[in-house]
């Protein structure tokens, strides 16, 4: 089932023109926090997918046993080694709540690890974000932070959680989803039960699910406010994204999706700014437009990135696709600019 | 002599279907334990050509001194810096044995080398990967931790031992082979007094071998079962396998080969554990298949590489052609999956 029209162009007016009007960061200046000793790459796959789609500026907050190897990899991306094990709380969540301002988005999670400092250091980011109603993407180890809180998140209604199908069937446990709920059900009912958090369900198709009749679902809370009829706010939506994607399921392309969809929430930041654009589509709007294009892109790229590789695909090869899958889901005019095709 | 044509067949089978059934693991999860002080591009090689192959996890377990740079050649390894000089051996034993749990494979000696902590730890490796009846590649300076005792492997037939000429000279007289043996007959001499472990000499022809008509080549130690006729595994077999290579005798190239014959066995675990086919292959037939595949594939890209760098052939150039060189061998449509053709 394709993607209705109308989300397709909703999407449309979140993306940044490229007319020459806009100065650097107002295409979004995305955060990456993730990265400790073991996992180097998925931070660095969020981060690039989020510059290589078309955010101005992308940041990584990790821990300094990944900086170097992190660094490494891009000398585009901008990366703060602050996540230090044996610094003091005080000084590191004050380094954060500084970053923090400065940025469109967070993207949580890419290799963010289970080791205690990082889980903890994600709470105070969490946190933060939230007292800043900032954007914020969860994944892979900040779904494991919130399933043992769901408090952390409930009702905040900037967040897009992205659970692979692992992470998914964890999450619906912990948020108390009968068994007996269909399957194609249970994105939305996780979407309630958590207060109207975005939840987008990886599969071989995604599901993207927003369910705001629950308790807990709060506009205020969540700092969203253009909206008319708060009543009218009382939704309940689910898409369905089959897109083509590759065959391959090699680790990483979660991260590529984490990072697609944070740098669509900070051009969705930079709309409800005034940065462009004529504020038609509420904020409450942006958490679910934004997970269904960062889903449709990054399914693209690595059809894309399939169809050249095949079997030996790694995610590394998805990442100069995104352009193109752009492009091949919004319009070449959209992804080249005003003043010709690519 | 060609391969034989059945031999290709079976090999085939142990293949991961690219239909979009399988989820991310199920292509096979590799480890590679290796590189300390000295060598960083040896595990780096092994384990990026299984991805290559199409894995769809690889990990590297290397010591601190070796790990950052390891982490900088590709974002798409997973790099473990847990084998510490100083550290208590309770604990990095403890950490190799949750690590080991989630692999398919363990390629056991790239970049290994031979100071005592290293050598200490791949023994701990090597004998954690036989309680769990792990498939197990040995490269390297883990032959030459063998060497040192071959009860290590004797009788294990997961293993698959990937000695050059020195390395399969030194292995031949400490297993007491006579120097009488004719050299086509000597590697399954070796098998034979290694209790059947499969030998994979390399050479301007590798021949591979398997032997365990000797004493020691047990099954059950090996955990491998549904073998209808514990006596019809009573075999002795020798492939050789003259695919034509490049002419440079360039460093590394082993590493690759070791990490294809690698992603090879993760395929046959996956195989084995039924995440795909119909079990008409025996476990204790996968070994063979994945020297014999890995030897192909890996010669077949060196003679790739060789065609376009000739005298100046790195090792690292012959890793891009390892996804043509499987299809070469073995076809486009299993490389490219059902949708299409590369």
């Amino acid at each position: 089932m394709p993607v209705p029209r109308n989300i397709i162009e909703q999407i449309k007016q979140i993306v940044p023109p490229l007319n020459g009007t806009l100065h650097k960061g107002q295409s979004g200046r995305v955060g990456v926090l993730g990265g400790a000793m073991d996992y180097t790459g998925a931070p660095f796959f969020a981060a690039m997918s989020a510059l290589r789609l078309g955010a101005d500026l992308s940041h990584v907050i990790c821990a300094p046993t990944a900086a170097q190897a992190i660094k490494s990899y891009s000398p585009d991306l901008i990366v703060h080694p602050i996540l230090k094990e044996d610094a003091p709380q005080d000084k590191v969540k004050k380094e954060l709540d500084s970053l923090l301002s400065r940025l469109h988005v967070l993207v949580l999670g890419p290799g963010l690890g289970r080791e205690d400092y990082m889980q903890n250091y994600a709470k105070v980011a969490l946190n933060l974000a939230r007292s800043k109603a900032m954007f914020l993407v969860l994944d892979a180890d900040a779904l494991w932070l919130i399933g043992q809180d769901l408090s952390l998140v409930k009702g905040y209604r900037r967040a897009v959680l992205t659970p692979n199908v692992v992470e998914f069937k964890r999450l619906s446990e912990k948020a108390g989803v009968d068994t007996s709920v269909p399957p194609d059900e249970k994105a939305a009912e996780v979407s309630k039960r958590l207060g109207g958090v975005v939840v987008l369900q990886k599969g071989p198709k995604d599901l993207i699910a927003i369910d705001t009749t629950g308790e807990a679902a709060s506009l205020a809370e969540s700092g969203i406010r253009h909206v008319l009829d708060e009543e009218s706010e009382k939704v309940k939506e689910v898409i369905e994204v089959d897109v083509e994607g590759g065959l391959k399921r090699c680790g990483g392309q979660g991260d590529v999706l984490s990072g697609t969809v944070g740098a669509m929430l900070a051009w969705g930041k930079c709309y409800e700014d005034g940065a462009f654009g004529d504020k038609s589509i509420s904020a409450s709007r942006l958490p679910i437009l934004a997970a269904v294009g960062g889903s449709m892109v990054t399914r693209t790229s690595s059809k894309r990135a399939f169809h050249v590789e095949g079997r030996g695909l790694v995610t590394q090869d998805m990442i100069p696709y995104l352009a193109k899958a752009f492009a091949e889901n919004f319009g070449e005019d959209l992804q080249a600019g005003e003043r010709g095709r690519l």
